[in-house]
């Protein structure tokens, strides 16, 4: 077998883990902690490869567990019950329980399977999949934790009263949830969601240096066919959770998601929606700790009464053919521009539960046109020009 | 609708049509104008971004036209039917049809459907596809030309003679037939290949500066399951038109191959190889004009016995669900790694004509591992340990 891959990461690409590049230009960029990515370890890190442009990251050999842990946190970590992270961790966890709880309640069938692996060097995480279900054709909810490096440019951009003496590398904290969820029937649509909360400790040459930390997330919705009662339900469940902390927030976020899950090459959106957001650390710690739960608490009120409306729909094979064809675009996103996913494939993160994204079924048909006023060619219509739904 | 969307190109990057970092380390990169891309034209070339290191690229749109012309190349060059550009063009229009004829008779039902275009500044393509015929799932084989324009500093890199005064942008021409066959039948294999011939004008201020020329191209394979008298005919038709020319051109571009389709994330190869060379230009330039004619010529034979073999064998559920399953792979590669298909999707080439190269279907399942020692394991095996089949 062949060394481990390492990626040359440029500061202006954004194949990137942790928003490296959101330092130096905050609120500019959409990079981030990436959706769909399960958090996976970075060390190895060397700066010194192209200095400031450029850094090779390699991840950590995961090992499989028998059993998940009670906490993933390093021991010293682990004695503070009451720090974010410590607390952030705990709500992912309590998430994923309650949605995998929920999403085998509307499947009646498919049960989760469990993995749960650990890094040597601290950290961990668990994929739970539920595969060819009655309702779900595939459904991936996974956590991690990560303890990894970053380099120093990046915080020193961050903060300009960090002394001009170069740090050494940056020790960082990241924690987050991470689930798609396709399910069979056309009518049906899919969920991404996502949620991750990253902290960086001082330098350790810099000790008394400020400690960095934001949240990032997001929840949105991919069906094949519009329900407008459906769409409407979903973004109305989002905007009140991000109505309880700031009015500006879900316009704001709503947005954001619009951007973010564009498809260039084919000038569409991956879908109808919902919120995302990155790099957030301007607002009270507590205040965003509690946004984040109260997002991620969302996502089973949102999505599993409209499962639950269309599981039984009866649909013919062309409903099927042309839900396929959009899981087609799935693909073409999380393979060519998802940054998590991207950046995971190129690093030697767990590939499984990077893929765990995808589709089971997919289609491609060459230059497929789906006819003017179809319902088909309404949702094209509705990835290419984004509504408000609200 | 947003303005078309332009890549920056670093010279470290591999996404790039052309071989230009191929310019400052000949035949030590495998960078070059790239399987499975219908060629563009590149137009906009903005050289002052970051000099040297990274270009900005865009691509004109095409339009589509009715009838295919005789010929793509500009009229200055059509008046000279025995320069190589021009030999090279009748060269892919020959086995476009050749090929094309071929696979119909092996199909007995599916035909191609034809879409031609030109651009405005001149040069086109005609994509052919056959989709759901009686053995094939989709079959896309497609021709373009190309004019563009090249970064200078790509030139002067090159040559050493150049005097050291900058020249302008240069400009260049392409052509290429690329093509990826996709049978229905889980035992007959999958086939790309791709013959493309590259040539720069000398710069406008510099007329006396040399041009360069270059070829490159390749034939692989991708079955799911070994028969292994199977993939040594394939290699051995396509080991004997290289004998013809050289005997080191077999286990080099052999090796070549195996290294270039790399799915870096799962450590596996795509398929079980056959040829691929890039940047080839230390021959003389006849001898390599017979040599891409002598390997597009192989094609069929290396091929269509190995379908007309497998297309009625007998088959299983579960053998259509591997063939899905490394349908996936085939993606992943072309999604993420294949330099013509990203550099395409970023710059607006044509996408469907780009995209042709995926399965109609494809099948993503989590963690699935084939048990060791049956037929899956080991084409899995012999994906992640090449092997010498001749």
């Amino acid at each position: 077998m062949p060394p481990p891959p390492t990626a040359a990461l440029s500061s202006s690409s954004s194949l990137c883990l942790f928003p490296l590049s959101s330092y130096s230009s905050p609120k500019k960029t959409q990079l981030g902690f990436c959706p769909s990515f399960p958090f996976t370890r970075l060390t190895n890190f060397t700066p010194t490869r192209r200095l400031m442009t450029c850094s090779a990251v390699s991840i950590e050999k995961e090992t499989l567990i028998s059993h998940r842990p009670h906490t993933f946190l390093r021991e010293t970590d682990g004695l503070d019950d009451g720090s974010v992270r410590s607390r952030f961790q705990r709500m992912i966890m309590e998430v994923q329980d309650s949605v995998c709880g929920a999403l085998e309640a509307v499947d009646g069938a498919g049960k989760f399977k469990e993995d749960a692996w650990t890094r040597p060097g601290g950290g961990g995480g668990i994929s739970r999949v539920l595969q060819d279900g009655d309702v779900f054709e595939k459904a991936g909810v996974n956590i991690s934790v990560v303890y990894g490096v970053m380099p120093p440019e990046a915080y020193r951009a961050a903060k300009a009263n960090v002394t001009d003496q170069m740090p050494g590398p940056v020790p960082f904290f990241a924690a987050g949830i991470s689930s798609v969820l396709h399910p069979k029937n056309p009518f049906a649509p899919t969920l991404h969601f996502n949620y991750r909360y990253f902290e960086t400790d001082a330098p350790k040459d810099a000790p008394g240096a400020p400690r960095q930390w934001w949240f990032g997330g997001g929840t949105d919705l991919t069906p094949s066919y519009i329900f407008e009662e459906d769409v409407k339900h979903f973004h109305s469940v989002t905007k009140k959770a991000c109505d309880k902390f700031d009015p500006s927030f879900y316009p704001r976020f709503k947005k954001w998601c619009d951007d973010y899950f564009y498809i260039k090459h084919r000038d569409e959106r991956r879908g109808l929606g919902g919120i995302f957001f990155d790099d957030l650390n301007d607002y009270d710690q507590e205040m965003l700790l509690s946004f984040a739960t109260e997002c991620a608490n969302s996502v089973v009120p949102a999505y599993v009464p409209i499962v639950e409306k269309r599981k039984n729909t009866p649909f013919t094979e062309s409903h099927k053919a042309w839900q396929q064809l959009r899981r087609g675009r799935y693909i073409e996103f999380n393979l060519v521009y998802d940054r998590g996913t991207t950046f995971g494939l190129k690093t030697g993160g767990r590939i499984e539960s990077i893929l765990v994204s995808l589709p089971l079924t997919a289609r491609w048909e060459y230059d497929h046109k789906p006819e003017e006023g179809s319902e088909e060619w309404k949702l094209l219509d509705a990835c290419m020009n984004p509504k408000e739904w609200m």
